[in-house]
């Protein structure tokens, strides 16, 4: 006996709501087989939808394998299929066949166990300086939904096609204007569009990284990247950063004992620093580089959040032979969830590296590369820079103006250019880090531990904030308590 | 003297081509250090545009560091960066300091050197048997506008962020339902969705699959599958392919001497040759398998495209025990450009998969995924599926008797009940393949070469033809060609 009930409030069809009661109630034994489903226009009637709706209905379980018809025109359950295999059924949930965690690859697990950060979005009344990514609440999305609407009106095929592997061909030309304009002189043949900088990355080391082989980054740097380096079973070498960027003498050496396959850095608003390396530091770090024919991977992706001084052009800007790799994204910008980044690079090194891309992935999201196409063409992108930037820049001289107002002066900070993120060093060794970063947690304010950013525990206790999501009067009340539980932790410290 | 002249034909905005123009004067020194640029007042009136516009413009120059403001208000060109190190300037583009062949990890090169298939669209007037994806003229677009709009106007800021790395939660729900629907009892927290089946492959390897191990395949398989085993540097261990699909005999003795870390399968409408195996060779598969504790990784991709004859249950839907990895995506039915798939497993595996995923590139489009659920949730995918099924059951028919009715018996082929492909063998070995290949693109007629889905050469001469993307009549018209040119060289065949 067929029972069915249709639910007109759930946002499932008709036509979804009967498939799904009769394969369950065939899956529950409910209906055996042999048993005859009711004819068509009984059904309909019964329920009260349309005759077609259970036809189709009906048409789709049995293409499913579940129905038989007869002769007669009756539609029966069909015998199912045989139960599984001895082996598969002396395996239960709690002795699986396989132990997923023993077949994975070392590299595999290596970057599961780090259980990398997520960072959600803080819960109510937490005052989030963790997030470091665009804010959604200042993302033009009527823009968006208009420059979408475009590509899929007068794009029709195209935009919903596969994209060729290295993108979309109109968004590699206004990637190569957007960076002349930055100083890097880059034709559209010379750019790979990614789905993010993270990708970009991946792509990278994909092309020039086999496991085991050193990498060097500056300590600290990305935490993603530390993620990217274990899955690839890289080492990384760390150079700490000075105030003026990576150790250069360290660098030099590094460079002729590791034989490093790559070097990463970050010189402009450099994640998690702040900090933004002169133009002599990144002619001195193009030459050793050059010297050792070592490959640079730049990362320029917060390149476009720039609010105090003068700009610095980005390394590849002064890259002649070829030996920079420029990753750069959207995602820190705006609309995270699009992800749109690209790799700057000579001619040969795009080919490999689309080459990997097109075995990897076969191609990009094509609306969503269209879509940043057209964003940044028409001007919206300029236009909604323009807007955010006034308010990073107001948020981030209301952090540098609020931690001197409120933190004592034993705990030492950058004071950045631009981008997202400020730098904490307080005066304690790295064991007391994790304690404090829960402490401020209790108090509502969440911060990112300095641990994040190295592959080896550093010396001294970090913190980094980050003013990507937090509002005005946050930064205030959030740097008043960062000074109240610093400043007690310091009396202790001095004491013990 | 600054010389500016605005083009209002062009799409870049005023703003733009006068920041542009500037730099570009500057860059190739037209404009020299010193130079003072007019003032905003003056410029506007001369260009004709309002002085904001100009006032912008020599911001973002400034910004750019091209630029320094002086006392009195003046603007001036300011000194260039000094030139690059010594290195660099000895190292031209004929020399260049990197070479990336050189510097590029065998396993990226071994893939490059492959030259992917990138299938453009065929030109017009061809007929083109060889793309095997989702038609664009089918696409319903009108459809995934509404979707989108409907994506961006509620979810606002939730759908341009990033997305869980698991995926939109409510699309692992709605893939779950439509997986139970084919008898596959997976929960949403089984589900990871990833940007296209090819990536949930990649990641699947990236998991499993160390340098130098071994995968087993089949012998023809998909060949995008390939690119990726040399992209890992895996070794593929290729089953023949025979009526009811892969040799299991073969298969038995692979799994004991080869020690694979997986065997790869399509089980349903299998790429290129259009096979279904029947429920008892996929329960015989299920059990090789785990009694030899290999995963299944079962690619399930055209699974949707059923015209003919009764379901059979995936190889998933039989796993009580969780051996296989189940590789889904929408790709081949609807929007490629989308890249929304998704891989169905045991948690364990999932959980490992996402952290991979999560380092790899953060998360996938978020938009692409939210739009894709309701999509799917509204009926419209249901609906769209009715449709092709029609489509494409039609071409197929027509496919089938067209080769009866032109081409010669000395030819076989396969007759599949769902998909987009038919898997010729021809009666020569396989060094004649690439002839007539070629001979049947200067008919106009484009098919795939069957040596794309092998690792080794085979021993006969094969080629695929695929209805994803010909028209009745050019069905017909390309099966008269393909007569046309087989039947004289059957007959040299025969005379050689």
């Amino acid at each position: 006996m067929l029972l069915l009930q249709l639910n007109p409030r759930v946002p499932t069809s008709a036509f979804r709501q009967i498939c799904e009661q009769i394969v369950k109630q065939i899956e529950d034994g409910v209906l055996r087989p042999g048993d005859r489903l009711p004819p068509t226009r009984v059904l309909a009637r019964t329920i009260g939808v349309h005759r077609s709706t259970v036809v189709r209905a009906y048409e789709e379980i049995h293409a499913l394998g579940y129905l038989e018809s007869r002769s007669g025109g009756y539609t029966t359950v069909r015998r199912r299929p045989r139960p599984p295999s001895t082996t598969a059924r002396e395996a239960t949930k709690e002795t699986p066949l396989v132990d997923w965690r023993a077949a994975a690859t070392r590299r595999a697990l290596h970057v599961h166990e780090l259980g990398m950060a997520t960072a959600p979005r803080a819960g109510d009344g937490v005052i989030d300086f963790d997030r470091a990514a665009a804010d959604p609440a200042l993302a033009p999305s009527d823009d968006l939904r208009r420059c979408v609407r475009e590509v899929l009106l007068r794009g029709r095929g195209a935009a919903l096609d596969y994209a060729d592997p290295a993108g979309w061909p109109p968004l590699r030309e206004v990637i190569s204007r957007r960076l002349r304009t930055h100083g890097v002189k880059v034709g559209a043949d010379e750019i790979l569009i990614t789905s993010g900088a993270q990708q970009g990355l991946d792509l990278v080391l994909r092309m020039l990284v086999r496991e085991g082989e050193r990498v060097i980054v500056e300590a600290p740097t990305y935490g993603a990247a530390h993620a990217l380096l274990r899955l690839h079973g890289a080492k990384a070498v760390e150079i700490p950063v000075r105030d003026d960027g990576m150790d250069l003498e360290a660098l030099e050496r590094a460079i002729s004992r590791a034989r490093p396959r790559l070097v990463y850095t970050m010189p402009t608003f450099h994640n998690p620093t702040g900090i933004t390396t002169s133009q002599d530091h990144r002619e001195r770090l193009l030459a050793l580089c050059e010297r050792g024919r070592v490959p640079i991977v730049e990362d320029g992706f917060e390149e476009e959040m720039k609010y105090f001084g003068k700009a610095v052009l980005p390394v590849k800007a002064i890259d002649a032979p070829g030996v920079v790799l420029y990753v750069g994204g959207f995602a820190k910008v705006v609309f995270p969830g699009l992800r749109v980044g690209w790799i700057a690079a000579p001619r040969e090194a795009i080919a490999i590296l689309t080459s990997i891309q097109h075995a990897s992935c076969l191609a990009g999201n094509t609306v969503a590369q269209a879509a940043m196409e057209r964003f940044c063409r028409d001007g919206e992108f300029e236009a909604y820079l323009r807007r955010v930037h006034r308010v990073y820049r107001r948020r981030m001289q209301l952090l540098l103006q609020s931690l001197d107002d409120h933190v004592p002066q034993s705990v030492t900070w950058t004071r950045p250019a631009g981008g997202y993120t400020v730098w904490l060093t307080l005066p304690w060794t790295f064991d007391r880090e994790a304690a404090c970063v829960d402490h401020l947690a209790r108090a509502g304010v969440k911060v990112a531990a300095g641990r994040r950013f190295f592959a080896r525990p550093p010396r001294h206790a970090h913190i980094r904030l980050s003013i990507a999501c937090v509002g005005e009067d946050q930064i205030q009340e959030g740097c008043r308590r960062l000074g109240r539980i610093l400043e007690p932790m310091l009396v202790s410290n001095v004491e013990s």
